[in-house]
């Protein structure tokens, strides 16, 4: 990339990475599960009120954990949106369940609270909801649903750092802490980066003890360093699912300043949300909505073209300005893995937001002058090319351009 | 740790560790499949000439991709040594094998080659051999027992980087590159290091697609960003198995220093071998052997006590002087996960390695002085508090001190 365009994401240093890096050495501790994981883990734990938190080296693998921690067999069903990341899917098809794809909202790509419950039935094991760009689920429908059916309870929060849901009696609960598992990312597009790396969120105290042997490749070495057995062993499946102190160094460091961060990051996504309203009122495009029980941590800002066509021309409009915007997931169901495990049902929306959603780059040292040639980039946008080239398409999506809550 | 203690290992920097890590946040990457992890895969392809490789989270990770590569069921056997980590085994449990357990040769803690004949049945699909110690099992054995039989052959070469087996036309073999499939360690207490990682060798070529789509998470980015198609998508199961350009950076740069390590750490190994010589022969200690098909890649210096009092005592002897040495795997096939699952066979020899076997202190940053500490505090090991507690335990293992090789 030339060093004058605009990258969609780049990871930074806030101070002390390299420095913590250098101390992890010295201390005599790079495998997991040292000194800076446990500060990593301990900041989560009294930041948010997490009961337990286990660093992994993904969020992918902090699912995998949450399948093998609740037993998932072949023939157990699973509910959970099309539109997400891969790892959401595949942590629970490794384990052998069938997958029940729901649909996304219409005003937001996160889950349809209100299309799971037809997908439930006597096999169905758990729910699980992903928190698009941090943006909650309504979380008060998803557990009364649970608790109706006996199910359990996953939130994808990989995007969710520092973002709450209120609930229907007015308490407010941070993202992750809510369901019976929760994961989060480190990857180096969120707001705070490992790296690579994920974290798993025990709410559910009985989790506790297995999830700790799972975590250290199905041993009670745990258990062992704590003095609670005399040797350990193989006593459960597992996987090496801590991460080196490399990575829990700089993920550290990267969360001594996550204020700093998530400032910086929430006047970006002010920015692009107050200056972009104009120009996405004329082209019919829809901007982020928050509803009323969640907040916005300023993970990201997308949009959403009114149609595949538009979203094409804008991105191509503008990388030839240098500027790298991208689409994002695809929908599951429709995936060459899964179409022919798909029960048939249409999602629309997931495949809407498939098609049409566009995120704009979104990183803390994004500068002023950059952000504003983006915005220029975008108000210019929608001229000849895009009259010339439009065809109608399918709009299952309510456009909407509500403020944010 | 009281820092005038010699810790049984140390994590150490050879140079350019903080600087290469720099070098890719300012690049632009530090999650997985950057920069440093092409230079780390090529490196390893270019010097051992293996076909193929693709570095992971850890051994471990490597394991698994083996396992579904192999496209490993519920009922499909797979033969590995009992004394191994964990790991080996988890891998191929996960997928649902059932795990057959062979013994470790008399002479060595490697898994028996003439041991696994009775072990192959028409369920039966791979052969884990483990090379204990970097020192190779016999490759020529194995691999005519895998082609009689139609079996595929991984190596679990976590321990092994630069070291080789003499086939018996007299040729020559990186250990890693023989079986159909090979795993790397770079976890802390490896020659290389990357705090947690690892790597899988493919040598067959049939695999190489595949893996790297299981290694993105089931999705076939890497043929994406080749240009070979359009956009990329959920095409098999998978896992997040690429470590962070953070550990592939300070692995590279522990790479480039691969010659200087080990000539260390042979130098350490060498001096431990000759100068522990008199006293393992007066207190019936055996000391590592290296077959003549083998090298040795200085990755440990172990020794195998008596009896395992005599080992508890020369651990508690040397910890009293401040020096850490320890045990190291338990038998897998008499762990509390397994011993139910077991088919009742013994396997005395992995057994006897897990009650009498002992690690010494092994690290590059080892002092000639810190070393002249421990091989005095073991020749000066096996006066009275060893007699006074001695009992008689079964030997299976033939004592021996045959020179290396």
């Amino acid at each position: 990339m030339n060093s004058l365009e605009i990258p969609f994401n780049k990871p930074f240093i806030t101070g002390n990475e390299l420095e913590y890096i250098k101390d992890a050495v010295e201390y005599g501790h790079i495998s997991g599960n040292g000194k800076y994981t446990k500060l990593t883990q301990q900041f989560f734990e009294r930041q948010f009120g997490f009961d337990k938190c286990l660093l992994t080296t993904s969020c992918t693998d902090a699912l995998e954990m949450c399948a093998i921690l609740l037993d998932i067999q072949p023939g157990d069903e699973v509910i959970m949106p099309s539109y997400t990341f891969v790892s959401t899917a595949n942590a629970f098809e490794l384990r052998g369940a069938t997958i029940r794809f729901a649909d996304s909202r219409p005003d937001h790509p996160g889950i349809d609270e209100r299309s799971i419950s037809p997908l439930i039935n006597k096999k169905t094991k758990a729910i699980v909801v992903v928190h698009y760009a941090g943006v909650a689920t309504d979380m008060d429908l998803i557990m009364n649903l649970a608790d109706e059916h006996g199910l359990y309870v996953i939130e994808d929060a990989a995007q969710s750092i520092n973002s709450y849901y209120t609930h229907g009696d007015g308490s407010v609960s941070p993202l992750g802490s809510i369901g019976h598992l929760g994961t989060f990312s480190f990857h180096e597009t969120k707001n705070i980066m490992a790296g690579e790396g994920g974290m798993l969120v025990i709410n559910e105290p009985e989790f506790i003890d297995r999830a700790e042997v799972i975590w250290e490749k199905g041993t009670n070495r745990t258990a062992f360093f704590r003095g609670e057995v005399d040797k350990y062993g193989w006593v459960d499946i597992g996987s090496s699912f801590l991460p080196s102190e490399l990575n829990a160094a700089f993920l550290y460091a990267q969360l001594s300043n996550l204020i700093r961060i998530q400032q910086k990051r929430m006047a970006i996504w002010n920015k692009y949300h107050k200056a972009l309203e104009e120009t996405c009122i004329r082209l019919s495009i829809s901007q982020p909505v928050i509803p009323d029980f969640a907040t916005n941590n300023g993970h990201m800002y997308y949009l959403v073209c009114k149609t595949p066509e538009q979203r094409t021309n804008l991105i191509t409009h503008l990388r030839e300005l240098g500027i790298h915007s991208v689409f994002h997931y695809q929908s599951l169901h429709a995936s060459d893995y899964f179409k022919l495990k798909h029960d048939g049902r249409n999602l629309l929306n997931a495949d809407s937001y498939s098609d049409r959603l566009v995120r704009l780059p979104f990183y803390y040292e994004l500068t002023t002058e950059d952000q504003d040639l983006i915005i220029t980039a975008i108000n210019k946008f929608g001229g000849r090319r895009q009259s010339l080239f439009r065809k109608d398409w399918t709009e299952p999506i309510v456009n909407s351009h509500a403020a944010v809550g």
